[in-house]
């Protein structure tokens, strides 16, 4: 096992009605005004807005609103959110929504706290030394955000998405409430699916030494993820499925899924970030499409672990069987298995390929992933 | 999925040679002066205490030395401690060594921030408010105790084995190099497997309802022990072995695997306190006598669970072929499995199922755990 640090002290509330106790722990943490992010209008939907305002009210505690984030959520928003946070001087963030609510949220915790501007912090040209507190309701289980120190934003100008890390951005406190999550469509569930196995099984494959401790917890959440959307797509309101999934995903990206592995790195997410950025399509959808064209090129740099996980997960003997398999299987969920089937043609791979590097040479892994890796890799994916 | 609440503030800083940083970690935090807390010799034996001591003095770190703490760690010797707290004005304690060292360390950090008697905590009077900050060392593997907020003390005077349970004595640091583990004996590994597995699977049986994410979790942990306790048998130097039970050990018992069980208990422990309070016996091997006696009497009450833990840990098909495998597996490990193994004859029986019977009613288990019941449990680990 290699060496490594353990720390994550955000406080989980999961379960049922969960989300009506909010007033009361803002007022407990002697929070007195807020910063109130969300996104669309799917919260109104749900009549989560309504209880969450009226559990606000409840206590005295003042709001500002920002809603309107996006899927993929955007600079100049985000920016807008910063002013409102220093204009009102709020004392938190309370962000209800999935991990782009959350994210935009915690981003605008940093900005409030600075004058510089808060993309120097994506470009990695800046330390973050503080942030307000965020508070989490979450309504989307699938970026692991609500229990972790890391946010995605996209500047929507030079079109990079880009991710800050720090322990001052992990929510003091996230609830989850599955039953909040009963009506994510078949489609995002599918792509929240992807997501919650791409963040396992980056590390996974990409490190030079996995310990079976961590093989093992990694295998646990995947087999978990694929029994339970399956039970949800066929039953959207089953309440164990709905919970058990929800919570593999937060463990999925908590830091526990990598800690003790050798090397690793995250180059799904980096060509998936570069497809998110260009297209604006669903991160999870990104992944479908990265994830197998990956697997091909990389199986046979780590070719043991790709046989490890054929028979683990699907109990087939060879490491071909266990990609097809895979990629078989976001196709069953209804996810996107080839740049064919979100409608980019194949003349746009330079384009990518340009994007992703950009992101490689900021994430230091352009060494390995060169512009001829890349493209290489977006061929896989293009059938 | 039962509703839960998790927090676990506790950082953890893995991996060889970490101990060196001590001195350093503690300045940062402006701590000026500790209670450093041990037992017996071995810490000097294999150079840690010089080391600790160098690395405390190199930061002017001032210390007082609280030695001599017992295996079952007891009450008399923890008040000592929390007199030399109090008259010494300590800014935190520096527990160096495992689960017992730990636990009296809490007590004290509990006990140096109060005027009441600190027994009054354990027998559940008093909710405690706050305690020094808990620095750990880890020494051996076990107890769990290093990322929780639990700690047991025995009263030699009442013959009461009880513990607390509070946030405030999560440990604020704990440092886990698996090095240190080089020199656990044969026997104390094979009881610290013991006391792992125990710790898993107290909530997987006795629950009413355990999510498969948990069983998964949860079965993931007890092979990762199985596998490499007969490593370290083998090989007691062999690191990746030392580290991956050292892990798994700590993550039995930090909150992780018993969330969203419904129902649930710790009767094994409850037993095995009686049997260590009134003979002084390893905690381990108290858990391995106790373990498929109560396994004898419970199995019938959840027998589909049974016969999973038979299949996913054995490959065997009956729930009696399962118990039967793990009892075999602790007496191959080196570990007793009767009370006979222990020296124990049959007719300290009933003063076994009086001390239990009292712990019974301080945890809430005396409805079920009737004396009668206790003595059928007892009688199971009489052959």
């Amino acid at each position: 096992m290699e060496n490594f640090e353990f720390f994550n002290p955000t406080r989980i509330l999961f379960g049922k009605q969960a989300e009506q106790k909010i007033g009361k722990l803002l007022k407990k943490d002697d929070i007195e005004k807020v910063l109130f992010v969300y996104g669309k209008s799917s919260i109104k939907d749900i009549g989560l807005y309504d209880r969450v305002v009226s559990s606000l009210k409840k206590e005295g505690i003042e709001f500002i609103e920002h809603g309107g984030v996006k899927p993929n959520p955007v600079l100049s928003h985000t920016k807008e959110g910063i002013t409102k946070a220093k204009e009102n001087k709020v004392d938190a963030i309370l962000a209800v929504g999935g991990g782009s609510v959350i994210d935009e949220g915690k981003t605008i915790a940093v900005g409030a706290k600075t004058d510089k501007d808060i993309w120097e912090y994506f470009k990695r040209d800046k330390v973050i030394k503080k942030a307000l507190p965020v508070y989490v309701i979450l309504t989307l289980a699938a970026t692991g955000s609500e229990m972790n120190g890391f946010a995605v934003i996209t500047n929507e100008e030079t079109k990079e998405k880009l991710s800050i890390t720090s322990e001052h951005i992990f929510p003091k406190l996230s609830i989850l409430n599955p039953e909040l999550t009963f009506t994510v469509s078949p489609q995002y569930q599918a792509y929240a699916a992807v997501d919650t196995i791409a963040h396992v099984i980056e590390y996974y494959f990409s490190g030079q030494y996995c310990p079976n401790l961590q093989n093992r917890l990694i295998e646990t959440i995947i087999k978990t993820v694929m029994e339970t959307t399956e039970i949800i797509l066929d039953e959207p309101q089953d309440y164990n499925a709905r919970a058990e999934f929800m919570w593999s995903a937060t463990l999925a990206l908590n830091g526990l899924t990598r800690l003790g592995i050798k090397g690793g790195e995250f180059p799904n997410h980096m060509i998936a970030h570069s497809l998110g950025a260009l297209y604006d399509l669903p991160h999870g959808a990104c992944l479908s499409i990265v994830i197998p064209a990956w697997m091909r090129w990389y199986k046979d740099k780590n070719h043991k672990q790709f046989e490890r996980f054929a028979k683990e997960i699907f109990n087939v003997n060879s490491a071909e069987e266990g990609i097809n398999n895979l990629k078989v299987w976001f196709k069953k969920i209804g996810a996107p298995v080839s740049l064919r089937d979100a409608g980019i043609v194949e003349s746009e791979i330079s384009r990518i390929v340009e994007n992703a590097y950009n992101i490689a040479v900021v994430w230091d892994m352009a060494q390995k992933y060169s512009k001829e890796v890349l493209t290489e890799i977006l061929k896989n994916a293009n059938d």
